[in-house]
C-alpha cells in the first residue's frame, strides 16, 4: 500500500480493466492535456497487467493483477472498464464499501444493479456515476438525472444503439443488405463480432431501463421491455418507407402515465418522418427526446459509440467526483511539523 | 430563527424575489408533486413580501423583505430570482460567506461575476448552480460544464435569444415585418417591453461569455463579443435567404484554438443552411451544438425561454444540492433516547 500523500489533494484513481475503452481513458490522463490540478491516475488493474504493464510508463503508476491491491490502496475513485456482469458488479460493491466512489459505463450492470448500488453509494456518502452507461459522450444522464430533475418527465423516445443506427442508415443511403451492413460497421469499430445484442434490441433495451429509473423513478428489469428485431430490415422495407416520407431507426421508446401508474416501454425498427431529428441521425450516433411537463421536448444528439466517446464520459465523471471532493471536503491544513513528519515518512516508505 | 429540526434531513430552502421565475419555482415547490424527501422552501424575501405573503400560504414558510432575516437563517440554499446585477451580485455573495450554496438563473451576474463567485464558492465548501442563466430548460451548463468536462472543447455554436429566435422565425413563416413580430411575441410572453438587449445581441453575448469560461476555462468580458444587430432584418433579407436554400437566425459563435491561445466570439444574424439543425428550431427555442476534439459534435435543443423552463433548471439545481448534501453528510444516527428528546424540544417550540 502506498503512503498517502497528505500534501496534495488530487484525486487519485484507479482504472480497472485495461481494453478499448479503458486505455483510451488511462491515454487520456496520461496526456500533455492534463493538468497538475486533474485527477491522477495511480492504479491499473488487469489480469494481464504483466503483460500490458509495458504499454503505459508514468510517473507513481502502479500496475496490479490483484483486485485486493485497488481495493486496500489510498485512491478516492474507482473507474471500472472491466465489462460484462461478474465480476465488475461485486468489485463495485466492494469498491464502495472501501469507501471508493465509483465510475462504470457498465450498462448491463446498471441496468439490473443500478438501484441497489446508488443506494448502497448513498449511504457510505460516496457517488456513483455512470454517464457512459447510455449515449456514449452524449451527457444523457446527466441531462435526464439532474438537468431535469426540476421537471416531472413524461416520455423518453430514442436512439440508443449505435451498431443498429449505423446498420440502418447505411441500408438507407447505399441500398445495402443488412448483412453487409453490419460488416461495414465492423470495419469501422462499431461493431463487435456478435451483434445479436444489438440487432435485437437488447442492447438498447438495457440502457431504456437506466433511463426510465432516471426519469421515472422506477425499477424496470430489462427483460420486461417489449423488443421486435432489426435483424431481417432490409432494402426493400427503406423502400416502402420512403414512398411514405419516412425511413426505418431502431427506436427506444418509454412513456409514463403517473396516474394510472402505467409504464409502456419498448425498443424495436419503426418508421419515422424524414423530417424528425431521428431520420437525421446518421452512423453510429445516439439520439433523445425527452418530453417534461413544465420543459417541454429537449432534444440532445451526438456521438453514441466508440471508446473515445465512453472515454469523454468516463472522464468527465471522475472530474465531478473531484470537483465535488475538492468542494465539500476542505483540503487539511497542515502544521510545519506534521508537514515534516509527512515528508519524513514518505522518505522512509 | 427557527428551531433547527433535527430528524429531517430535508434541504431548506430561501427564495429571493417573488416575481414570474420566483413565482414559478415556489408554486413547483408547492406542489402535490414535491415528496417529503424533497428539498423544503422555508423562506421568501421580497421586497413586498408584506402585500405578496397572501399569494401562497405553506407550513413552515416565512415571509420576509429582510435579506439578513434570510442570511441568518438556517437554509441550506439560497435561490436568486431577483434579475439585474445589483443587488443580486451582493446577495449571493452575502449568501455564500454565510455558508449557503447558490442557485441562480442571474446572466449578468454569472457572465459578469461568475469565476469569482465560483472561487469563493469553492473556498467556502459551498456550492453555486446557474443552469437556469443560459438555454432555459435545457441543460446546456452542465453539458458543457460536467458532461463534457472529459473532453477539450473546441467550438460552441448556438441559439441563445428566445425572443429574437421567435420573431425571426415568424418573419420565416408569415412574411411579416420585424415590429409585427416582436409584438407577437410580447403577446405570448416570450418577450420584454425592451428588446434591444435581445436584437442587438447583448444578452445571447452574456450567455456566450458565460459558456466560454465553462468551456475554454476562459474569463471573457461579454463587451469584447462583437456583435451585429438582427434590428434591421426584414422579410426581405428571408426571401433572398431562402432562394440560396438557406434562412436566419441569431447565431453565436465561439472558436477557441488553444495553440495560438485565440479566441474567436460574436453573435450575428446569419444565413443557416435549411437542412441545419439552426433553421429547425423555431419560436422562442435554444440550440447548441458543441464540439469536442474525442466526442465530435454534441447537440441540444429545446425550450429557452419562459418562466417555467427556468424553473425546472433551477429546481434541477437545488435536487443537486440537495442531493450532494445527502451524499456527503451523513445524516444524523439517532439513539431512540435523542429522538425522544428531539421531540420534546418540537413539541415545546
Amino acid at each position: 500500500m502506498r503512503e498517502r500523500n497528505f500534501v496534495s489533494s488530487r484525486c487519485r484513481v484507479a482504472l480497472l480493466g485495461f481494453g478499448t475503452v479503458g486505455s483510451a481513458i488511462a491515454r487520456r490522463f496520461n496526456s500533455t492535456e492534463s493538468s497538475p490540478s486533474d485527477p491522477q491516475l495511480t492504479h491499473i488493474f488487469d489480469r494481464r497487467a504483466g503483460e500490458k504493464r509495458g504499454r503505459l510508463h508514468a510517473d507513481s503508476l502502479t500496475w496490479t493483477s490483484s483486485i485486493d491491491d485497488v481495493l486496500q490502496s489510498d485512491v478516492d475513485v474507482v473507474v471500472e472498464a472491466i465489462g460484462g456482469l461478474e465480476p465488475a458488479v461485486e468489485w463495485i460493491r466492494a469498491a464502495l464499501l472501501a469507501g471508493k466512489s465509483v465510475v462504470t459505463a457498465n450498462k448491463q450492470v446498471i441496468a439490473r444493479h443500478g438501484a441497489d448500488l446508488a443506494t448502497l453509494a448513498a449511504r457510505q456518502g460516496r457517488q456513483l456515476r455512470f454517464e457512459g452507461a447510455v449515449g456514449g459522450a452524449i451527457p444523457i444522464v446527466r441531462a435526464i438525472g439532474e438537468g431535469l430533475a426540476g421537471d416531472r418527465i413524461t416520455r423518453i423516445v430514442a436512439i440508443l444503439n449505435g451498431t443498429t443506427n449505423f446498420a440502418l442508415s447505411r441500408i438507407e443511403a447505399t441500398g445495402c443488405g443488412l448483412d453487409e451492413a453490419i460488416r461495414e460497421a465492423r470495419d469501422r469499430g462499431y461493431a463487435e463480432a456478435d451483434v445479436s445484442a444489438d440487432l435485437d434490441g437488447h442492447d438498447a433495451a438495457a440502457k431504456l431501463a437506466i433511463l426510465c429509473r432516471l426519469a421515472f423513478g422506477l425499477r424496470v428489469d430489462p427483460s420486461q421491455i417489449e423488443l421486435r428485431s432489426a435483424a431481417a430490415i432490409g432494402a426493400d422495407d427503406f423502400a416502402r418507407a420512403k414512398r411514405r416520407a419516412a425511413t426505418i431507426r431502431q427506436i427506444a421508446f418509454a412513456d409514463y402515465d403517473r396516474a394510472a401508474a402505467r409504464l409502456t416501454a419498448w425498443v424495436a425498427p419503426i418508421d419515422v418522418d424524414r423530417s424528425s431529428i431521428f431520420a437525421r441521425v446518421h452512423g453510429p450516433q445516439n439520439a433523445a427526446l425527452i418530453t417534461g411537463a413544465h420543459s417541454g421536448e429537449i432534444g440532445i444528439f451526438g456521438a453514441g459509440a466508440g471508446g473515445d466517446a465512453t472515454a469523454v464520459a468516463m472522464i468527465g465523471d471522475v472530474r465531478a467526483i473531484a470537483r465535488d471532493k475538492h468542494a465539500i471536503v476542505p483540503a487539511p491544513v497542515l502544521t510545519s511539523e506534521f508537514r515534516m513528519l509527512n515528508s519524513l515518512l514518505l522518505e522512509a516508505s
